[in-house]
């Protein structure tokens, strides 16, 4: 299978990585605006050759939008212009409900499959692809019903070889869930990264003790302003939303705190015990 | 050397197995208010006995409090009563100021040595305990000038068998710091855990989705409430001014997406990058 892949960062480096080494993309296209870029993907092998999108577009089986989420809305309707009836397109960005509204009349809606990879990590460019990113992580189809049913099974066994699992959801409904259980701890890890970062201007010897507990709650704040941007751009309502109920319960926190409350604080911290059930 | 160890969870069980391995320690006396915990580390094998405090402490060449931080302020100075020119007692508590303002005028006050190993995980109990938790990661000595040469020499050949570097603070200072680099994590962890199950209740499907960033934020919120309640008691101050600071950058930020200003937000994530330069 022919495939080309816009944007050959974290994401679709991964993608490329595991895609060569299963053999099933027979040749890999790389697309990027950053020129840098490209040299290091074509360096490093995972990608084959480089061309214009308007290039490669008629000559591949599955074309992957692996881009910023505002580049993606960008990309999408004029790809969807010029795609034949035996192509598909994916996109694996963490927003969708503007994006699937955008394209929700276009007469090839059928042939893009709507996918986001809950997998990731705080790195970003060519150098941070790694083989085995998604293996054993959830892989989130939207409004899957939409697209086209032999689009949807190449997507499909495209997915199956980055050993995902699989969960269907609708645009809006991915849009409040990945609110909560992705974008916030970005939030809170850029202010949590910040506030460390002020008193450290008095404090210089503060990093020399940085536990382990620290840098896991802090390392998202090395991601990517151009990614998240726009993730905060296109999701900023539902974002809201959980910011403010974060807000509050540190807020309440530190009223307990405030007030010496240590029984109100022990029941607090009993409640939060119960994430064991969910994260192993 | 003869060892106790009083408390036999993750720090003092993963010590016991270090010292053990590296015969440091000879013989190590095991004590804890928890008989289960005394069976289990027993049947781990990182004790080879377990008896009372009392009963223990004229045997031993040195005596460990991996409890938490309310207790040791509760045993150490009956056990600098009862101490030998001979013996050394080393804590390996989160907050110092108050236990070190305690005994600061007791008159075996130079057979103690204040330690903080910067290194844990979110578990808890015997079964937590694992080997080299310790290598690599810092340790924190306070106010060692008030130590006795030969016990501070004794506290320093046993913390050179956990392969741990080493940082001199004073109390205050230690306390300072650790709450923003250790105390504040904890708290925000609580927070989002709080916020992620709240909205739970009415979107079951949300865990699904979990993805390793969240699960990194927000995997500190399975610690013990019996060991961080009193580490918030004794660093109440610390604590809340870390935790208005962070609750201000929050804000911040959401006054930003309130007023859609993503300048203002690129700006602040480009400045929560240079956490980079800290974190590898």
């Amino acid at each position: 299978m022919k495939i080309a892949i816009i944007g050959v960062g974290l994401i679709g480096g991964s993608i490329a990585i595991t895609l060569k080494e299963k053999k099933f993309a027979s040749w890999v296209i790389g697309i990027d605006k950053e020129e840098q870029n490209i040299r290091k993907a074509l360096s490093l092998g995972f990608i084959d050759e480089s061309k214009s999108l308007e290039a490669a577009l008629p000559e591949v089986d599955v074309l992957i939008l692996a881009v910023p989420v505002d580049a993606i809305c960008k990309l999408l309707p004029s790809i969807l212009d010029n795609i034949s009836p035996s192509q598909t397109v994916m996109d694996m960005g963490s927003t969708k409900e503007k994006l699937l509204s955008l394209i929700e009349k276009h007469e090839n809606r059928g042939r893009f499959v709507a996918c986001h990879p809950m997998a990731g990590t705080e790195h970003s460019g060519p150098e941070a692809a790694i083989p085995n990113l998604f293996a054993g992580k959830t892989m989130i189809y939207c409004d899957a019903t939409n697209s086209d049913e032999d689009a949807f099974e190449t997507a499909e066994a495209l997915v199956d070889q980055l050993e995902m699992k699989t969960v269907f959801m609708n645009a809006k409904e991915h849009d409040v869930h990945t609110a909560y259980v992705s974008h916030i701890s970005h939030i809170t890890s850029f202010a949590l990264a910040l506030t460390v970062l002020e008193k450290e201007k008095s404090q210089g010897r503060i990093f020399e003790l940085a536990s382990s507990g620290f840098e896991s709650t802090v390392r998202l704040a090395k991601s990517s302003a151009d990614m998240w941007i726009p993730i905060f751009r296109q999701n900023r309502k539902n974002i809201m939303d959980v910011l403010e109920e974060h807000i509050h319960q540190l807020q309440n926190m530190q009223h307990l705190l405030e007030t010496e409350d240590y029984p109100g604080i022990y029941k607090l911290i009993k409640k939060s015990n119960k994430i064991k059930r969910i994260l192993k």
